[in-house]
């Protein structure tokens, strides 16, 4: 197998091409490409645009590093976006190389290269390794706040208690009212639990007052369910948290409210009534009715005022670390409106001048783009470029055309995958891909491990994805040991915690605990670059990777064996290497003149770390 | 060659598979797709998203015609655009098809099929053959006001008239104040010529009075250049159009004034000044001063008042019937301000409330997706999407990155050709697509035919590409007679016509003019739908079809002989066959079983027409 130059074309927004991945406006930086060193170019440019028109400036500079070599000049970033890619030229041909690889027809700005002027990124973010959990279904750690049988009664269901050992109940017999006493004080005393397997950060579903199990329901944005114990339990959990280095995200509808929430009754223009009984609701659902943000009222009471919903939370004494907003993609969208652009921009500055730190996410399942770019959400809920590729990849029909179609779908391609995940991450903004919030589960599909499609090699090889995909990983709670759960009804992946040990499926608990050390422990699963080596009808192969080391994740979903063949010259020349992963036999890896050849045997993976 | 399912599958926003191309909001209109009868294909959906939350609806509804199934489905259109994308299934796997094809993995909104309610389009458009004339170069019909010698000067260049038969002047000597006394009478006196050649729509580049001969310096918007006759001129001119049935649209910038407008000095709120010396001008040319968006005045002055720039010439006595905005992709957008997008969609508003007929073309010479969604513009000056990949294909190295990059690039490739074209084409509502400007020349540019890399052979081709493609063609003064012309400076591509027949390059003349009356008699080629069929690295081949007829395009770049195998029943099942245009041998033309078989001789091209 020849290496071939234009394997080894690369670029990105990490500070080994950009002097500045956070540049200020007017900041002047420097734009590098490598290949290696004996490639057929005579000349390389960027192209980009100022006020429109189009600037193809040569990279004059030129140094060579081991292999490689680099070619570079100074801009000046002069605008709120500096987007670019890079022009090649060899003695007979022109090439374009952007964030989805090099072309030989000329190419659109869609997959450009982006730099975002005065970008605030969460300064923790990039070692963050998140912890979602479902309050009600964690850990009960003050049984005198938990909800009693019959306490209310809310759309024709009634409160019940359930006992830590019961399944969830369904949501036609239940009504999301169903409770297992789960609460902020339960997550405070299990911290300890929480750092030994190594996470250090958390996102919450909703805790504000609200009568459904999920809250995403709410009756007051100002105040924490007293079932869950009150504000001055977050007060407590954020502060023990903040002491132990860790984070917390909450998550919140400002999409709509319940329709037990004052503002419902007292405040109806924040709210699309049509006449006393019609007004607005999300997918139709009338408990959930929908706030009105071409009412400045409502955005002054949401996310502008200084005592506004969002700002009061990320303020003293609870010092949240960031928002997950619930249903992102339907917020301020109602019958088609593009005022949710302006919104989302208001809420990001607003936010952002507040503590610029804070990480704001949103939900979102399908082609979130446009929020993507730097002025909106740091993150989606990484479902359309991580969850649903990796799913298809390791054997699951993809969910969510799947709620409506029960045709099976050709999984365990690596060639579909590797453009499922290219799509979206090629057309963000290097700083926006580091921060995608990658997960294998939620509390919104059946959990991963629960899939029947998936098998137990590549439940593990899923753990191992999360943990070194570029991203932020996120667990929700329970993968990690295995918890039970089921198809169907979304009850089904908000089974209690099970904190009998001796349930825990121990070969899971292990690799996530493994995996979640190795992230924190190798640098270069947090700030290396990412790229995709190789990927055919059933196998892949990625890198994540800096000067100095690589870290390549191997797999094949071929039913026989089969040999892979990576050119990891392409991304760089190491002495040495050690396996750090297998889930197969041990078999003989082949490493020469730049070239691995290894042998998979069926859903075998490995990651194998490799360095001078 | 087997025919394959896959190639058969097929949507556009035409009528045959859209029951309303200009649907009015909560209209309720169907939307269908269709595939040869035999396909594998057991349930088809179409996927949208109604206030952001995904929606896939099966197409229940099934019609067999010939040898295709159609499946079909009502839908209501909700949202200012609807962007839609099918999802077929088959016993063993899943398939998304957008207007890009056929995708095995789910797919970005990026090429969905779009939708836009209360679109409001030139009813005249589809059947317009522009003619664009640079008005100093085309025909002197009045002496008396011609400029003369040293009849001004302006930034160190004196006046100068030239003869006829002069070649026009470098700008170095003449600084573009060379003039050959071309004017709107003669324009008047010409329109005989024009009828006889087949079109029906001018594009003038700009008249208002300027010092300059291009004149893009505007002086006084208000008023036509008393050399080139002045507002009676235009007026006559117009309604002698009129009268012939044909359109008009002029050419102007609102970008930049001349620096000896007389807002220049009497509004400098209307500019960029940042001191008695400095103020942001086009590309830093100091006569070109940049007019200031941020100022409401401003857009009063140019679209907004009962009396402003863009108004007053679309209204009685002049009636234009639209505008080509010169640098449309610079204007408003200075130091990377976004506030073009507010004022490009103002101005649509406010010109097609006042005249829903005017056709918004802008000039854009790269990537121009946003401002092609239906709010904005109807169309680029379509270098980008045509001008660029024909000239490639047709041998020229790219012109555009070509200003800086002197390299060969790989030329007469169909591949490129093929991607180059649809990731234009596949962005753009298809109501958009179908205003697209084509042209094979322009002011801007050395003519096409000028080109030392475009063979005899492929510019006969480009003139048939130009008059077969999917958008409306435009043919730049003189180059339907070859005139002359030469690379490097502008000047070059600005010769004054010659009117001798004598000296017609009569080839091109008949080779314009059949294809002209091609496309004025047979409707496919205006409202057909467009399909490239087949590429590879040195044919193509392309479709504009109907349930009744086709008319296929197919050339090769081939230097070697050789034989196209288009599958033809993908498309439609049609009977007999009549070949319309051949530049090279006769040869023999196989057609069975759907598949056409044919050889072509090195740059051969065949246009042939397929029918019932």
């Amino acid at each position: 197998m020849q290496i071939n130059w234009m394997d080894s074309v690369f670029s990105d927004g990490s500070i080994r091409f950009v002097s500045n991945p956070l540049p200020q406006l007017n900041e002047k930086i420097s734009i590098a490409i490598r290949m290696l060193k004996d490639s057929p170019v005579e000349k390389a440019y960027i192209r980009y645009t100022l006020n429109g028109e189009e600037r193809v400036v040569e990279l004059e500079e030129k140094d060579i590093k081991g292999n490689f070599i680099y070619y570079w000049t100074r801009i000046k970033i002069e605008e709120p976006v500096l987007k670019y890619h890079f022009i090649l030229c060899t003695r007979d041909n022109v090439y374009y190389y952007n964030q989805m690889g090099l072309f030989e027809h000329f190419i659109t700005e869609d997959y450009d290269f982006k730099l975002i002027a005065d970008f605030e990124k969460p300064s923790w973010v990039d070692d963050a390794i998140f912890y979602q959990i479902f309050v009600d279904r964690f850990y009960n750690g003050n049984t005198e706040n938990d909800v009693k049988d019959g306490e209310y009664t809310y759309r024709g269901f009634s409160s019940k208690k359930m006992n830590w050992q019961d399944k969830p109940g369904k949501y036609k017999i239940y009504g999301n009212l169903d409770f297992f006493g789960g609460d902020l004080e339960g997550i405070a005393q299990k911290i300890d639990y929480l750092k030994e397997l190594g996470v250090n950060a958390l996102y919450l579903n909703p805790i504000f007052e609200a009568p459904s199990n999920h809250k995403y329901d709410c009756a007051d944005y100002f105040s924490v369910d007293k079932h869950f114990g009150g504000n001055r339990a977050i007060e407590q959990l954020n502060k023990k948290l903040h002491e132990e280095d860790m984070k917390i995200i909450l998550d919140i509808s400002i999409n709509h409210t319940g329709d037990t929430h004052h503002w419902f009754k007292e405040k109806r223009d924040f709210y699309y009534f049509y006449d006393d009984e019609n007004y607005e609701s999300w997918c139709g659902v009338k408990s959930l009715p929908v706030l009105k943000y071409e009412n400045p009222e409502v955005r002054n009471a949401i996310y502008k005022d200084e005592k506004s919903v969002l700002k009061y939370w990320l303020k003293e004494p609870y010092c949240i670390d960031g928002w997950r907003f619930d249903v992102g993609h339907y917020t301020a969208k109602v019958k088609g409106s593009t005022i949710y652009r302006e919104i989302w921009r208001e809420i990001r500055r607003e936010l952002k001048t507040l503590n610029k730190d804070a990480y704001l996410i949103a939900e979102h399942w399908t082609d979130a783009e446009e929020y993507l770019q730097g002025d909106m959400w740091d993150s989606i809920m990484n479902y359309f470029g991580f969850f649903r590729p990796v799913r298809k990849y390791l054997g699951e029909n993809d969910l969510f055309t799947g709620w409506k179609i029960k045709n099976p779908m050709k999984t365990k391609n690596g060639i579909n995958f590797s453009k499922e995940v290219m799509q979206h991450f090629a057309r963000l903004p290097y700083i926006i891909q580091s921060m995608q919030f990658n997960l294998l589960s939620s509390h919104d599909v059946h959990r991963f491990h629960n899939s029947p499609s998936i098998s137990r090699k590549n439940i593990l090889t899923g753990i191992v994805m999360l943990l070194t995909f570029i991203g932020i990983p996120c667990i929700y709670y329970g993968d990690e040991i295995g918890l039970e759960g089921d198809l169907g009804d979304l009850s089904n992946c908000r089974y209690p915690f099970n904190w009998d040990e001796k349930k825990w499926d121990k070969e899971i608990y292990e690799t996530y605990k493994r995996l979640i050390a190795l992230r924190r422990k190798e640098k270069v699963l947090i700030n290396g670059s990412f790229k995709i080596l190789t990927a055919d009808d059933s196998s892949i192969s990625y890198a994540r990777f800096n000067e100095d080391e690589a870290i390549i994740f191997i797999n094949s979903q071929d039913k026989e064996e089969r040999t892979i063949y990576i050119p990891l010259l392409t991304i760089g020349d190491f002495n040495n290497f050690e396996v750090i992963f297998n889930n197969g036999e041990e078999s003989e890896i082949a490493y020469e003149n730049g070239l691995i050849v290894v042998n998979l045997k069926p859903e075998q993976t490995y990651l194998i770390k490799f360095y001078r």
